[in-house]
């Protein structure tokens, strides 16, 4: 059609900190334990951490530079210092063992590594350029050229995947990815300049990098903790000065149990629940104190949510992960086919929202990805109004008597026992099943709890083949960064012979 | 970069109205002056409409469909059936000639138009289809493929320029263009479920439209008005039903009038204030009154707003246009170079919400785009902190003894007098000066003010320079479909003799 223009589509965007620096200046960017700082202190602020930066690594021809970070300020500068450069962040999650954060130095082939002083050790051995906080402080700025834009399709940020199964991926989420995230997220929770979002959860994760994009997209204020504070976010919670709050349940779990018969202020408007299924009862209990409780689906591979349970709906479809961002999308696999209502399957999603790939993983993107589609490799299905209730990991899945038997259930239901603190659920090798679930439980301080009082509280609430047949007691239940219990860490220290058979 | 998948940037979105209809279908998208309609109610509408649509155009080969309609529920569900049928809808306006009429249809080369049985006058003599709504009520529903998704650079509507200045021109405006434009609204003005959005300004015209787009993408109702009825608009206002309306300064003064002592309920967050620069005086009335009065720019090149005022700053910048929405951006330009900090220039905007362009315009095109920015025809300047202040348009600009007089500069001044009840100032010729700005006014029914009083009231509040050399009473000031002053008509009428000379 020879009337049309040569249509300029939206490949970049104005640099975000700079635009909102000028758009919001003394709007309030970031709320530390000592001192607010607006968006004008924050640009400044970055742009002296990224000349700091400069000087140190301007040598380097890598685009990739590692990050070893705590929730504080100074990381919050550093990871917009690093966007203001040009460079693509890997996201390095100090929890790591030396030898698991080897293999992901190797893997991106970093040269240089910006980490806060305390995690040096960790690196100590790593033939790499390591960049400390107080070294950054002492170092000579060099300047560097302001990008007036964000390139949508640039690689902003890499993080590895939990790894809650097999070999740790390195995830490419582009300034687009993070864009269309903050975008969707906003459409479906509403955005006010009154906001106030709790940033409790990692930085170095998606769930804390996601806000702070956010925050600058927005105009929004972010509450930065160091660490998951239970007293403290509560009374901050009840204060009135916090409007939204990212937790998985294993925090509000924990939050529930400190704020006993009180409630949180009026202000609060959205708990964002995520980092997988959310045991039935303690939903349960957030409706009755009218805690809004929201639901939430998403992964690395997402750059945060992607499937969200809507306001109206907190109530009505309990349980349930919701719908997806108004621009992804959403659907359910048998084998080769689309799933049924009601019919469980895989779960697949798309969206610009969704990352382009993992990085020189030609393999497993070319099993992940197949029209713009990804396929998680969780499992659920979708109910006869298009609602997403995730089951649980295909991974984790147990198969007991050719029966499936998803371990989340079985927490949920342990969860509700008043004397059980924690508990996880694998699935373990049995000749006469093939696998039977067996239940690893925290209990609490002064309980007497025994196997054997699981075990009949269990064939009170399951089908027999749902029982665990074996039950565990563990002084904790291994997470990721993001809580998400580490089941096949429990198999295999089951496996191994480091827990004792109590049943 | 041999580790790059192909980048798969987001040329499509899923289809608005489906998507929005499958996250929240029980949500009220809908109010006119008899019921509620919720978005799976708008959605049923909207395709019926379409099949009935598509039964009376689908042998036509034309992309393109004339739109001629009013603000109704009916008018509604064709603007969303049209998107569905994946047709580009040209938007007529229905105040214009005929003969302007068929210069459009000529222009967009039309088949069909889709009309309001009211307007099948002024299309008489047009060899053209011409679809009315009770022909379609009869029409046997004809089935179509329902789309999954929109393209982006897919061309939506086209909207012919107001045309305060020469021909008209067609603007080409992408989905794209409406999505930026909503979401660039979304992060200023903020987005929440209890939005309702009232809407008496024409769906014909951006400003209109944008709001239905706006209403699909965030969820949100609309309370849409076929006129603009003061006492029903401020009955609303008052009873808390509306949080957010889009008006120009014509019509909140004659809102503002009918209030008297009154106020507006709490829940009614934003006057969204458009259609050229706000007199003074009634921006101070509204802050008095502490109605958030959200000044805003934009042209149907924009797509809608795109400098709007933020909330924090509507005091302390009264009389800006505030800065430019966050995907979006602004500059002034003086001849060839960046102007500095209060000098005047030409304003010039980039952004994912400008047009691709006037249709079959290629001159046009050329000399209004230059790297992605659009000369606007519009003078302004930036204040140190980056504020926009329109001045006028380009072509109304008076030069008088080599000074710059601005129309909407005296035009505000004159507005505050209390016998004044509208106002255009235009520049006509003079031997001695070139031009002179000659006021044009509507007087108070009551009034007995003459000449002589508005001359002495000019000397009291302007520069000698600035004074109207000339007042003529009138009864009406001529505006456009956006309720912009057309001061070009003014100038014609004077030139052409029909006013009368007061003084």
């Amino acid at each position: 059609m020879n009337w049309r223009r040569k249509v300029m589509t939206s490949q970049q965007l104005t640099n975000w900190l700079k635009q909102r620096t000028y758009l919001t200046p003394d709007r309030i960017a970031l709320i530390s334990d000592k001192r607010e700082y607006t968006f004008k202190e924050l640009w400044t602020m970055t742009i002296e951490m990224a000349s700091k930066i400069h000087s140190h690594v301007k040598e380097s021809q890598s685009e990739f530079i590692g990050l070893m970070i705590k929730n504080t300020v100074e990381s919050v500068t550093v990871i917009h210092a690093v966007q203001q450069l040009g460079l693509t962040a890997v996201l390095l999650n100090h929890r790591l063992s030396p030898s698991e954060l080897a293999f992901q130095i190797e893997d991106m082939n970093l040269s240089a590594v910006i980490l806060d002083d305390e995690f040096y050790e960790k690196l100590q051995n790593q033939p790499i350029q390591k960049v400390t906080l107080s070294g950054l402080h002492k170092a000579t700025p060099s300047t560097f050229e302001i990008k007036g834009h964000f390139q949508l399709d640039q690689v902003c940020s890499v993080m590895y995947t939990s790894g809650t199964t097999g070999a740790p991926k390195g995830v490419l989420q582009t300034y687009g990815n993070h864009w269309w995230s903050a975008i969707g997220s906003s459409l479906n929770l509403g955005t006010s300049e009154n906001d106030t979002w709790l940033c409790s959860v990692p930085l170095f994760h998606i769930s804390g990098y996601s806000i702070l994009m956010r925050s600058v997209i927005y105009g929004m204020s972010v509450r930065l903790f160091e660490h998951f504070d239970v007293e403290r976010i509560n009374r901050e919670l009840k204060s009135g000065s916090i409007t939204i709050m990212s937790a998985v349940s294993n925090m509000l779990q924990r939050m529930l149990k400190d704020l006993g018969d009180e409630s949180y202020h009026g202000n609060f408007r959205c708990m964002l629940l995520g980092g997988g299924p959310a045991p039935l009862p303690l939903l349960e209990i957030c409706r009755d104190k009218e805690i809004p409780v929201f639901q939430t689906y998403g992964m690395t591979e997402t750059s945060s949510q992607i499937v969200t349970l809507s306001p109206e709906y907190s109530l009505s479809k309990l349980g349930s992960a919701g719908k997806p961002l108004f621009p992804s999308e959403l659907k359910i696999k048998k084998e080769t086919r689309p799933a049924a209502a009601y019919e469980e399957g895989e779960i697949l999603v798309k969206g610009p929202n969704v990352t382009i790939g993992y990085y020189k993983r030609e393999g497993a993107n070319q099993k992940s990805f197949e029209d713009g589609w990804l396929s998680t490799g969780d499992i659920g299905y979708v109910d006869d109004e298009g609602f997403l209730f995730v089951l649980d990991r295909r991974s984790d899945l147990i198969i007991s008597g050719g029966e499936n038997v998803y371990p989340a259930e079985i927490e949920s239901m342990l969860a509700s026992h008043k004397e059980i603190e924690d508990v996880g659920v694998a699935g373990i090798s049995s000749d006469e099943w093939g696998q039977v679930p067996c239940a690893f439980i925290v209990k609490g301080t002064m309980s007497l709890l025994n196997g054997k009082d699981v075990l009949s509280f269990c064939k009170k609430n399951l089908a027999s083949y749902k029982q665990p047949k074996k039950i565990v007691f563990v002084d904790e239940i291994p997470r990721n960064a993001s809580n998400k219990i580490l089941r096949r860490v429990l198999r295999e220290r089951w496996e191994q012979g480091v827990y004792r058979d109590e049943h």
